[in-house]
This record gives structure tokens, C-alpha cells and sequence, in this order.
């Protein structure tokens, strides 16, 4: 089988990686916009071939689209019109809109929208890991508009990464994300630049900080290229749950002014229940 | 060497293993208000025998005191009226009003201020774990007001324990935690209850949620027996650094209210500075 991987970063280079291992691919083109990025995918082995789209595309059995979404966006339509048998899928952070860019395109049957909830904060070819995706969730949107042979192929793909499939509408996905991944990204941003903003002593965070600092800002280490076109594109689900998050805040903060610990206890209290839906 | 560990909980529990395995300490005194701590910190071997605080004190060479810090504030005094040679230290998340608590007592001297910079979600004698604080910081909070033995007791044990040692005094301990830690459980709990107020579909949290959202969200199943009296002790540090926080997520609000991309952008690239601080 044949692999193109469009935009061969964390995602794209962790699928080669994964397709390879486990044999699903004998041949894994790479198409890249950045020479750094293809030097390093061949380099480190995520891929046998650099090549350019068309050709790519045309040798192909499977073409992963995994580049920042707003460029997917304007791609998925030219790999279409050139696209014959190919299986085309994504992997990207929102649905809605990479699904409506194609909604009335004459092979849209050959595309398959997912988004495999899995990534780091880390970006490009050197990002890419080894045992990626395994043991959590592949989201397949709008499956009834794929062809039978192409959604069947995805699922192959996903089954072999260890992945558990989980079918929903590109709308649904989007506001989905906007709680499970959006929000955590926005306010790991925002918690680096409170730190960075006020607090003068670098050396004394870098002395301090513990486990759980780090596990509340790493996420402020993610590439803006990436996040940049994804708040764009669910900027309404992002904005909805940001105003409901800064009302949470704000709860705390009456708490504090008011010095009403009994309120206080209870939203901790409230707040603990997330452990009944985090595994 | 005979060591008192009082509140056998995350902290003092952790600490008992590892002074045990050390070989600092070959008998582990525990005293607990709580039955169902002592009988667990019993049965999992955290201390060898339960005792009442008067007698555990008067038979140790060292007390742990890693109780909440209400509790601590209320204890270190009545430890101290009875304290001879033995040294007394603390662990708690604010060091102010502790150090505060008995700053004119005869046997000031005795205590050794302290917060290991190490912690989990969870709490009770369950959550202590072998090889807990390792490479971590100790944070001694004003050495000069103890007694020479009684600090180099305690240096030795959070060497042993594999930390590292940062001297401060208590009121920039506490503004310093206020960014590392406090606000981050702030963050947290607030993004639990943001999740958990607007998003009604748990199936979808519970398939969907991936790494990011778990670091983020972690904190959130925290003990409000520990973080409330945390919150009311630092209350004006973790307001200023809330009120900041508050800031700047209303920054992200803006720029995706008004469409303001670059900004956006450059928001995220500040804080992506955060790699320059964080190990």
C-alpha cells in the first residue's frame, strides 16, 4: 500500500511512523512545503520519498492531509479534482468547515473527515513519536457522505493505531473539541502570560515549579501556526466556552474579595466531579 | 532516629517511606485526628505505631508536621510549649502565617519553616507514593530564625529525600507560589466546573478527552480540605496573580471578538516563551 502524508509534522510523521510498523504501508510518499521539514522526514526515516502533490497523490492508495487546517482547507479541493481511487483523509482540530469546502464537490465520496484525538505540544518532523494514538479516540464525521470502500479503509487505519472509532456530525465534533481541547489550549496560554507578565523572577519559577504548574502550561509551548487557524475556524464554540470559563473565574475571585470560603468550597467540591468523566 | 509524622496523608505519608528507606529513621511515629487515616497508614506500613501528639512528640527526635495549614497553624504552637531538643518542621503551601504563628515563641528556633515543592491530585494515606519529591525543590523559609541543628537536620533529610534546596523568605515564598502552583489549581478547578456546567454530553468529554485536556484539567480533583485554607492564607497574592489571569484570557476574548489574528498570534508566541523557564 502506498501512503501519501501531506504536511509530515507531529501528526503526519507519527502516522507514517505507525503505518509502517505495523505494515500497513510499504511506501510512504512525503509532500511537504517546507524544505527544513523534508529534509528532516527523510532523514529520520518518516517517509521513503519527497515528491511534489499531484504526483503524490496519483501513486497513491491513501493520502493523509495532516497540515495546519487552513491549509488542508484550500488542498482537499485540488486533491480531489486530480484524485481517481485514492482514499483522502484528514486530521485535523475542527470538521465543520474542511467538511463544507468539499460538501458539493463531485468525488466527495473519496474524502473521509477524522480527527484522531491524540497530539503534544510539540510540532514538526522531529515531534513525531513512535506508539502515537494508541488507546484513545478517532472521530469520523459525516461518514454517511464517504464512499463505503473509503470510510472502511480509515477505520482499517485507525483500528491498526490502536485507536477507538467514534462517529459524530462535523457540528457536533466542533463544539465537542472546543470544551475537551480548545479551551485547555487557551488557558495554558493565558496562564504562561500571566507568569511571564508579572512575575519578574524567572529563576525563581524555573527553581519552583512542580509537577503541576508544568502540566497546567505546557500546552502554551504549541505552535501558534497551528492554533492560530484552528481558533479562527471554531471561534464561535471557542468564544462560548471562553465567556463561560471567565464566569468561572470570576466565581473564585467573588470568593476571595468576599472572603466566602463556604462558597469557595463548594466550586472546589463541584470541581471535583470531573473525576467521574476523566478515565 | 525516631520520627513523628503528624496528618499521615499525600505529603507526610510520601515522607514516611521515604525516610524509612533511607535509613534516616528506623521507627515512624504517626498521629492522626482522622480513624480512617490511622488505620490505612497502619495497614500500609506508612508508620510503625499510632500514638497521641503529647507522647509522639516527647519520644522523636523529629516532627513532621503535614497536616492542612490551618491545622498546622494551629498545632506548631502547642508542639513547641512542649518541645525540648526535638526539631519541628513543616511542609505546608504558604509559609507567612506560620512563620507568623510563633514568631515571638521562647522556642522558635526549634522550627524549621519548609514547603517541598512535590504534590499529586489526590489525598489520605492511599496517595503516598515511594520515590515521591525526587529531584525537586525544598523551599526553607527563613533559616536565620532557627536553630543551626535543627536547619542542617532538616537539609539533610531533603537531601536524602533527592532535593533540592532554595532559601527565601516567607513572604516571597508566598507570592512565588501564588504563580506556580496556586493559580494553576485555580485554573484548573475553574475549567472543571466551565466543562461540567456547559457541556452536558459526558459520553463525549469521557470518549473525547486527550492528553492536553487531562493535564489541564487534573489539578481539579484536589482536596478542598488542603486548597481552601491555602486560598484564604495567600488570598491577596492568588488575587492579584487571578486578577491578571482574568487579564489575560480577556486578551484571547478580545482578538477572537474582534477578529484580531495577528494579536492572536503574537499572544501565543509570548507565551510560548514559556519554554525559556520551564525544565
Amino acid at each position: 500500500m502506498t501512503v501519501t502524508i501531506i504536511g509530515i509534522g507531529l501528526i503526519g510523521g507519527s502516522m507514517a511512523l505507525a503505518l509502517k510498523e505495523k505494515g500497513f504501508s510499504d511506501r510512504v510518499l512525503g509532500v511537504d512545503a517546507n524544505t527544513m521539514h523534508r529534509e528532516k522526514a527523510l532523514a529520520l526515516g518518516l517517509v521513503d520519498e519527497i515528491m511534489e502533490m499531484p504526483e503524490a497523490v496519483l501513486q497513491s492508495d491513501l493520502v493523509i492531509l495532516a497540515t495546519p487546517i487552513n491549509v488542508s482547507e484550500v488542498l482537499l479541493p485540488q486533491i480531489l479534482n486530480i484524485a481517481g481511487k485514492q482514499v483522502i483523509m484528514d486530521v485535523g482540530s475542527t470538521k465543520k468547515i474542511i467538511c463544507e469546502s468539499v460538501a458539493i464537490h463531485p468525488r466527495r465520496g473519496r474524502f473521509v473527515a477524522t480527527h484522531p484525538m491524540w497530539g503534544t505540544e510539540y510540532s514538526g518532523p522531529e515531534a513525531a513519536v513512535r506508539g502515537a494514538f494508541e488507546e484513545k479516540a478517532a472521530v469520523i464525521c459525516g461518514k454517511e457522505e464517504s464512499d463505503r470502500d473509503a470510510v472502511e479503509m480509515v477505520e482499517q487505519v485507525y483500528r491498526l493505531l490502536g485507536m477507538h472509532l467514534v462517529y459524530m456530525d462535523a457540528r457536533a465534533h466542533d463544539v465537542h473539541v472546543a470544551y475537551v481541547s480548545h479551551i485547555s489550549h487557551i488557558t495554558s496560554f493565558a496562564l504562561a502570560n500571566t507568569v511571564l507578565e508579572k512575575e519578574r523572577e524567572e529563576d525563581a519559577i524555573f527553581e519552583l515549579a512542580s509537577g503541576g504548574f508544568e502540566s497546567t502550561v505546557r500546552l502554551a509551548k504549541s505552535n501558534p501556526a497551528m492554533w492560530v487557524p484552528i481558533f479562527m475556524q471554531n471561534r464561535e464554540n471557542v468564544l462560548d466556552v471562553l465567556n463561560e470559563h471567565i464566569t468561572q473565574l470570576r466565581k473564585f475571585k467573588a470568593c476571595l474579595e468576599k472572603e466566602n470560603y463556604t462558597y469557595l468550597e463548594e466550586l472546589i467540591e463541584n470541581a471535583n466531579g470531573i473525576s467521574r468523566i476523566l478515565k
